[in-house]
């Protein structure tokens, strides 16, 4: 009997591996993929669909304020967080079977247990090897230990230990690089927790524009949601009346006591594959990939958390990835294109982000030109007091080329998506101002946006 | 002292006219605008705007239900009617001001009055004569009688009355023809009046996809909305105990007793401004106008419900003819695309139908392929509870031309911007198979309805 030779093998089955396995398939591919744990990965099991269901919960509430103003009251709200979390643990069971549907329909071989490179073309699994033409890296990224003196301590846990807790903590420190964090501060407060956030850079989201940063900031303030910034956790230690966090600022030191610490700090599940065995190294932070997601060595590819920094561990990059990973090792030529991956957060506002920012765009050479619209000028905007939301767009002046589209308000992930068409399409400011968004929507601010870009918004003052 | 000869007056300050007279200012022009009533048109002051006010408060009691199955519970639910309309009517005085600000901002001479063409560039206005090179013909749409025999009964009201009253009418029969029917009668269910929607129809959108359809049909019959199609009202009697409806259904007589009777009917308001002083015909249903939204008279615009059925009545479409119509004037030219006008309706779930119908496609003559994606299959979906919502592509076999693009679902109206936005810029099924949306969302139901014409979904069974 001649042993299988796949064609690819995935190790991961998360966001990047599931895709990246049918795509090769649906290509003609013989595709196994490899997982020791729930198939769907961090995105499906621990991170965007549970979070993506307490945000939504939290919305809800969120909205009730609105409502008041409009003559609606609901007082008093009773929250029972155990049916919260028993909901979405069906919900996630149930997609989880239809990931394990669709890999078969499409013929995927799933085979359960930890992949290990042994060489170019050969995996071992439940001690078994296996032959094949190509790999996709796709085993994503596991917890390090946050870097502040204290860090093992009981009381300090991730997300993932969040959601195992059967009620949610009183009073809450929350550390770390992950944007995630701002959404789950908010979510904590919108259920009773007392919360701080805390981060050691000048900004929550130093990296946008400061339009966004200050008017995420200043809404989760007005929300109740307290934001320490240029903070840093000098050291942490138990005692009887919860976790003693002794904080520095600006020189300053200042001691919280809470129930818990929320710290998150991932990076790239490196060490188990055994990398080194096809000279990959194993002692980076991340794989790198070229924009055919392929590494250095030839017939390896590596998609989603593995292959990038925390801060774009995004699930739809991920998949994004994967598809194109597959389709080069089946013989296609097709390449990421960088531009589109939206930053988002579930937040109320929601935060989208796709392309540069100012900053990013006069840094690599561009002659920029920018232009907004705030929601509060939007007809549905000022409707449902979207006083804190804004479009902003970041362009080129000579052609009109979109370069970022920035948004901050209701719906903002949605509307993401008019962004990352219009940067993919490569839709100059002339055309999205042509664009006849139906009314009132809220997108009729990025037209006006891209009409204040060019020197002649319609309704702006 | 010479008069101003004004480069165009543009007779109407509502959701057309106000855009065309900026953009036309914009453009280098001498620009006057006539409004004799609020400012701001129907949509502002008693359509969209007020509309879109009740169609998102009762968007937040519609999010009760969801609430509470993850464990968020309201209970009682109180309801001030009084507190809503307040609220709206003062937001819409603000947006009216707002108005009448950028029209200053921009130069455009506004002019209280009603406005009557007097011949080929002259208008009369207040008893003054004006002189212009171009006229935009922009004065919207007016009450038509209702046709059915008792129309004219006291109880027999349009949306302006509704608006009007103090407070909602218990029991309400809605009969006419617009969509817009259909948001009003969720909108009075929420708020507990007892609705009965009418039409004379085989369905709710009778020209719409089936799965639109069936789906809206569905679900506003689920919520408690009684809909009755192949139906006419045949009389209508007042008496003691309100107003007897005798409506006819596949032969069978049928008598309802209802406080009210909610009929539109809506046609161009062609006779007050002696159009055939310009050689128009104001006997016709509407102003005929082609893609520069110039009428048969040189010098002579027409745009918004002027120059449209009542089942095209929307405003997006009136700002987008307007602005055409100004540049056109101005002397560049500019074409209306009449394939990225969304039809879309505010109720829960929303509704947004660009484009051609499966039918109205194969009807033009292409090879058509179609291919949905149900939202109750996406992550963000299923979390949500979009049980009933569905992304549905049609388009042309040979080059993947994407034809129409229909949504039902939460925030389809949005989402309807990635539509416009593909139609717009020709996006091929292939490269909207590429859009990287953000995860999770709702949006990315539309890249995998691209996958399923192209007969590769990735995730659905």
């Amino acid at each position: 009997m001649t042993q299988v030779v796949y064609d690819v093998i995935v190790l991961g089955g998360g966001a990047g591996g599931v895709p990246a396995a049918i795509r090769a398939a649906q290509l003609g591919g013989r595709v196994a993929i490899i997982e020791h744990n729930n198939l769907g990965g961090l995105c499906m099991n621990q991170g965007c669909v549970p979070f993506g269901h307490m945000m939504a919960a939290s919305k809800i509430l969120g909205s009730l304020s609105l409502g008041k103003e409009m003559g609606l009251d609901f007082s008093p709200v009773s929250k029972d967080y155990t049916t919260l979390i028993k909901r979405q643990n069906e919900l996630i069971a149930f997609m989880r079977q239809g990931v394990a549907g669709v890999l078969k329909k499409n013929n995927v071989d799933l085979i359960e247990g930890r992949g290990r490179v042994t060489g170019k073309g050969r995996i071992e699994v439940n001690g078994e090897a296996l032959q094949c033409k190509n790999i996709i890296l796709a085993s994503g990224a596991g917890w390090l230990k946050p870097d502040f003196p204290g860090a093992d301590l009981k009381g300090v846990i991730n997300s993932d230990d969040l959601l195992n807790m059967p009620k949610l903590p009183g009073k809450i420190l929350l550390s770390g690089k992950s944007p995630w964090l701002i959404e789950i501060a908010q979510f904590l407060h919108q259920f009773d927790s007392e919360v701080i956030l805390t981060t050691e850079e000048k900004n929550i989201l130093p990296n946008e524009n400061k339009t966004i940063r200050t008017r995420l900031s200043k809404t989760l303030k007005d929300q109740g949601v307290k934001i320490l910034t240029n903070v840093e956790i000098t050291r942490l230690t138990k005692k009887k009346d919860g976790l003693h966090a002794v904080l520095v600022r600006k020189g300053k030191e200042e001691r919280i006591v809470v129930d818990r610490v929320i710290a998150l700090r991932r990076g790239a599940s490196l060490t188990d594959l055994s990398l080194d065995a096809i000279g990959l190294n194993e002692k980076g932070k991340f794989i790198q990939v070229d924009d055919h997601m392929a590494t250095s060595v030839e017939g390896i590819y590596a998609i989603g958390d593995i292959a990038g920094p925390e801060q774009r561990h995004y699930s739809h990059l991920a998949s994004t990835g994967g598809i194109i990973a597959a389709e080069n090792v089946m013989g296609m030529d097709t390449l990421f294109d960088h531009r589109t991956i939206a930053r988002v957060l579930f937040t109320q506002p929601q935060v989208a982000c796709v392309g540069l920012t100012n900053k990013d765009a006069k840094r690599a050479g561009y002659d920029v030109i920018t232009g907004s619209a705030p929601l509060s000028m939007n007809p549905f905007g000022m409707l449902i007091s979207q006083n804190n939301g804004m479009v902003e767009i970041v362009a080129e002046q000579k052609y009109g080329e979109i370069l970022g589209i920035h948004i901050i308000g209701e719906g903002a992930c949605e509307m993401a998506g008019q962004a990352v068409l219009a940067i993919q399409m490569e839709a100059t400011l002339e055309e999205l101002t042509r664009a006849a968004f139906p009314h009132p929507t809220l997108s009729e601010s990025l037209v006006e946006a891209a009409r204040e870009c060019l020197g002649r918004p319609i309704f702006l003052p």
